[in-house]
């Protein structure tokens, strides 16, 4: 990957395409909050790494960067042949696809463009097509994450604390977020809430993106441990958990997000709190029977046997357990329905249940 | 302190005194597991700086350390007026009670050479009985956790998953450990099991003192995020949950212990596994009449906000939060009974809500 800004001057969308150099333009978010880059992917291999090894995190940004790979793996053919050039979108899809095995909006904006391209008659028109239906979901992303604000704001009333978990914020999405989509809202309403952000080891995307988003937005926050949210919510400090998604069943309701979003759900259960969950209609997975199908990643034990973090003006790696001792690390997990209040989309506020039902009006966007 | 030991050689107790210097000596758990080393604390300020800095930690071992810290204090009164030296020893109680106080069995542990030194008519004799206190409290904490260890031996079958939070193990005792005691004892049955450490942020006690622990004594274990917990539990992979405590209300039968202990405890009643808590009777307070009136340290954000590790052969921290965020850091939390299946005693295993009835077994020998 190439180095192409240093250094925060504006707002950047999270994710987008430069067509005359058919590179993928990404905010690496690894460095962040320490240091602010853009870098660009060379080819569709490159971006499916950049979404492995977390370059580009987050339901909407990896469903834009996964659409705009397919379209710069497409734009990167070489002839005239159909069939050779199916082959090879079907190997970008499944590279693309294979990196972020948990999450389905990667797969959601791929399939788009892979009806997209079916009204292109030569391989001229289907790369063509393919960058045009890139662009239109992430269009669409920032529209829905407006949407969200839209229907979620009433949620977050004057004094509240909210806790968020993970990072669902623009960083996470081309622009806006969805978790953080209703709380820049209740900003822009004038009304005066603290969010405390989980710091979500162990890879601390809370403590390092959210409350760099939120700190930027002038935003009122505090970093706390995993570990902290049942005493705080014991004590009353809480009042709303708003979190993102990986994966939205639509058949049945259940969550698939960042490991740590059940344990808040049950917690948030057990005291009464709200429970919401924020997501664009590309975060709906409408085929899947059952949570237990959900692919849960398994990660690198070296994300819990350690930190990443500033140590005397270097970004540094501390190994903080045992020498010794192995970790296992899954990346996510999948809250069940009865513990969630309700899912905020663009279209409205729905029940976790009645997805199904409102499934024509959810549905019909998510797969066009 | 002085440096009196470096590198692990045999196996050491976590704390004794060395009467020929009046020197509390404690191995310095913020450098393991990467480096072991004893230091010594030369009078009882040090002591208290070394419960508060977190040199040692952990119910017994600080109840230990505070009892030392107490026989150290009244050792060092130079004269003989008994109301000089009562106010002296008042002054070194609470400078020792104020290091942690969270904890009850600094409290436990002080109050019984308090009653001790009453039997001494002069300044040398009360000086003499307080270390003898001290000396017994010591031997009855690894009395007691060896006696822990029978009774809860039982619940350690062949083939079980067990989950841990924090360090209860030898190194937050002077010996054993509490949580732990079962476990080894279940190894010394040729029992097989393994055991997942909560990492335990912030300080990532389970990560760094549980691993090592586990790992010197060849128990198969496997670190994760704090995070993880519910997700393991969901999928059917933890059996029994032990932690250890800070202070059980006799009361009530409350708990409090590290912060995240309250969320494991919602997490395992959720999914119907056994969730116990393991503690010698020091550890029993009989006064306070419930939860909301232990005090809840609140420790400093830096924790949060970033991480001690090794980096390049060095121990280092690292800033992982946001420069601009602040954090909120409870360093306890408090579990109620409906949550706890048993409390491991040395006296056998009891339901929270039988610990008052029993009191006469439990009480006399806690207050003794």
């Amino acid at each position: 990957m190439k180095v192409l800004v240093e250094g925060r001057r504006k707002h950047f969308r999270t994710v987008t395409f430069d067509a005359a150099s058919n590179h993928v333009r990404l905010i690496e978010q690894r460095l962040l909050p320490h240091d602010f880059k853009i870098v660009g992917t060379r080819n569709f291999r490159e971006t499916a790494r950049a979404i492995r090894d977390m370059v580009v995190r987050g339901a909407g940004a990896i469903g834009a960067t996964a659409a705009y790979g397919l379209a710069q793996g497409a734009r990167a053919f070489r002839g005239r042949d159909l069939e050779k050039f199916e082959k090879h979108i079907t190997l970008v899809f499944e590279t693309l696809s294979a990196a972020r095995p948990t999450a389905i909006d990667p797969l959601n904006a791929m399939s788009r463009l892979r009806v997209a391209m079916k009204a292109g008659e030569t391989v001229a028109e289907k790369q063509s097509l393919a960058l045009a239906a890139a662009e239109d979901f992430a269009r669409e992303d920032v529209e829905h994450c407006a949407g969200i604000g839209r229907h979620g704001v009433k949620l977050i009333r004057e004094g509240m604390r909210v806790l968020t978990h993970c990072n669902a914020g623009w960083l996470a999405f081309v622009d806006i977020g969805s978790a953080t989509a209703p709380i820049y809202a209740a900003q822009a309403a004038g009304r005066n809430f603290h969010v405390f952000c989980d710091e979500t080891r162990p890879r601390s995307q809370g403590a390092t993106l959210t409350a760099w988003e939120l700190c930027q937005q002038g935003v009122s926050h505090e970093v706390v441990a995993d570990n902290a949210a049942g005493h705080l919510m014991q004590r009353g400090m809480i009042d709303l958990v708003i979190v993102g998604s990986d994966r939205v069943l639509g058949r049945t309701g259940e969550i698939a997000n960042k490991i740590g979003t059940y344990t808040k759900a049950v917690l948030a259960k057990r005291h009464g709190i709200p429970f919401f969950v924020a997501i664009p209609l590309s975060t709906i997975d409408w085929e899947l029977k059952s949570g237990n199908e959900i692919p849960i990643e398994e990660r690198e034990e070296g994300e819990v046997l350690g930190a990443w973090g500033m140590s005397g003006g270097r970004r540094s790696y501390v190994r903080v357990a045992n020498p010794g001792s192995r970790a296992l690390n899954p990346g996510f997990d999948v809250t069940p329905t009865d513990l969630v209040s309700g899912i905020i989309t663009p279209q409205g506020i729905y029940r976790p249940g009645e997805l199904w039902k409102a499934r024509g009006r959810l549905g019909a966007r998510a797969k066009q």
